[in-house]
């Protein structure tokens, strides 16, 4: 076994704190990394605070993980020792099912595991990110290019697919008109991602606060959804909405905004069922799409592509001592535009 | 003005009953179609009830419209006197705006017309097809071929379309598995044009009744959903469903009858709003789709498909006289498929 150190919950009450595990011993086709950064998501409050069900504890949060190669399986054939490498919302499947051999491992039901808060193909709990060190298959882990900034890099592979994968889906680009709404871990991605696909992209908020915060991040257009006569100008005007808020809803105003045959897609994740009209649906052809992650091919793709156009998530990079702070000042939307854990602070 | 007969209900609580009437004089590019039959859509209980919203009274249902051309405006040059016509769910728009400009007439929101239970450019209120004859510009009006079994025809306008445009829209075809919720007007339609289009069709239905009636209609499979054993099998099963249910229910037991990407297509227009969840749609990246009606091209485009393919409506002609026990059976789901007024019989 490998000895491990990192934060845990002890349980859904309980503060992250200092916590030393092991991890598994590498099989023929794993890889061990050394983890350098691990961005902080939303869904590590929810799932530590068993706020969607009841979960696996101790719990080692974070799934947006980069790091170098520091062991491999005698079989590993994609990386080598001191390869940057990356682990994202999901480290194994079963490899043969129809979403798998598709390339959407994230929706594997047979076996699928989740990055952490899961249990691995031997029936052991999976640890993530909040850590030194993680072990996963070598078909799980990804290739960060040598060029990029590692610390920006982390919120990439859950922010940045999350938001990529349905943009790309649904051919967000040139002559599109995308809103974003929320703009924070995921919207601001999605804000990089429409511009840098051709989009003219709209930021869609509550307040007029964040219009130059938009501006600054590439958005073409910005509108306070509280003033009557801006949403009643935006009515009818948009291909494509990405709603990236986490808090509960009503997506029907948003629903108003589309063109016909427009597409709302969400990826905020709210707890609380939406209450929608077919009437709603029917006038105007809309389409109203759920999107989760992405599979390892298109993570890598999306990595390749923020290489290749130089982005990365804006940040805050932080003491792993300090997350429970970094935590109260998410749920109060106080962080441009995420948390990334300085693994180096790990002592 | 053209004196005009049909039948009407003259308040939300009145049988529909005969009713002397005046249409519009022809413009110059209007058209008269003398109507030989009508379909009768559930919308036309909805309204004349007051169902759905407040209606124009007298009204007078009907928006399954054929017949024959009777007279033609100056600038006429669609038609010409004695050709097969037809008028579906609209008969003006202001062909100006962005939807009408793509042949998206229905979503016109500038001065949409549609067929009754509105008001027309003149701000008189439209009556619909349980009538002797109809006026609407020639934009609006379809041609049927010859070939064509012309009651059979007349469900097409509305329950045809309904059908046809979703699945074109969603590219339905060879290698897909449709499955159709409701074996109605719309719900038969949805698997023929299935079955046209070369996919593997399932019909859902909650009672084992309906599996001969789906076989000979050309489904390739039945599941009774009530069935734990039958809908456990069919889980992740679909790349497409078709719900044409108009009755309120519960749509996210559809939901995870679908495969990953998988679009739930809802034609039925339920009252009640949907409870939906945002995980649902997420795991498997799953898509809700309304759709309303179709096209002017569209549905010329349907009808020469079926046309060509040797597709009708599956019917039983009615004297107008009846229509109310036609309304009766209607409710109880006691028709197969369509009920068509056969326009002769109104004396």
């Amino acid at each position: 076994m490998i000895a491990s150190k990192g934060y845990a919950a002890q349980t859904a009450e309980s503060a992250l704190a200092p916590w030393n595990f092991e991890r598994r011993d590498l099989g023929p086709h794993d890889v061990l990394i050394a983890i350098e950064y691990c961005g902080v998501c939303h869904t590590d409050i929810h799932l530590t605070r068993n706020e969607w069900f009841p979960g696996i504890f101790p719990m080692v949060p974070g799934h947006e993980i980069v790091g170098k190669i520091a062991a491999v399986g005698s079989h590993v054939k994609k990386f080598k020792l001191g390869d940057r490498a990356a682990i994202g919302v999901m480290v194994d499947s079963c490899m043969e099912c129809e979403d798998c051999r598709n390339g959407q491992e994230q929706f594997c039901n047979v076996s699928p595991v989740v990055t952490y808060n899961s249990l691995d193909h031997s029936g052991k709990p999976a640890y993530g990110g909040y850590a030194n060190n993680i072990v996963a298959p070598e078909h799980f882990a990804l290739h960060v290019a040598d060029s990029v900034d590692l610390a920006g890099t982390a919120p990439l592979l859950c922010a940045g697919i999350t938001t990529y994968s349905p943009l790309r889906k649904w051919g967000v680009g040139k002559g599109h008109k995308l809103a974003v709404v929320g703009l924070g871990g995921l919207g601001h991605m999605a804000v990089k991602f429409g511009v840098a696909f051709g989009a003219e992209v709209t930021v869609l908020s509550t307040s007029a606060n964040k219009r130059e915060a938009a501006k600054a991040l590439g958005a073409h257009h910005f509108v306070v959804t509280k003033n009557e006569e801006e949403l009643k100008a935006a009515q009818r005007s948009f291909t494509h909405i990405i709603d990236t808020v986490a808090a509960d809803h009503d997506i029907n105003p948003y629903l108003g905004l589309l063109k016909t045959n427009g597409v709302y897609i969400n990826v905020g994740m709210p707890v609380e069922p939406w209450q929608l009209s077919s009437f709603t649906l029917a006038m105007g052809n809309k389409i109203v799409a759920g999107s989760g992650a992405g599979g390892i091919a298109e993570t890598q793709e999306m990595l390749d592509f923020c290489a290749e156009n130089n982005i990365v998530s804006d940040i805050e990079l932080i003491d792993i001592k300090d997350i429970q702070t970094a935590y109260e000042r998410m749920l109060k939307g106080d962080v441009r535009y995420r948390f990334v854990i300085d693994m180096s602070t790990l002592k």
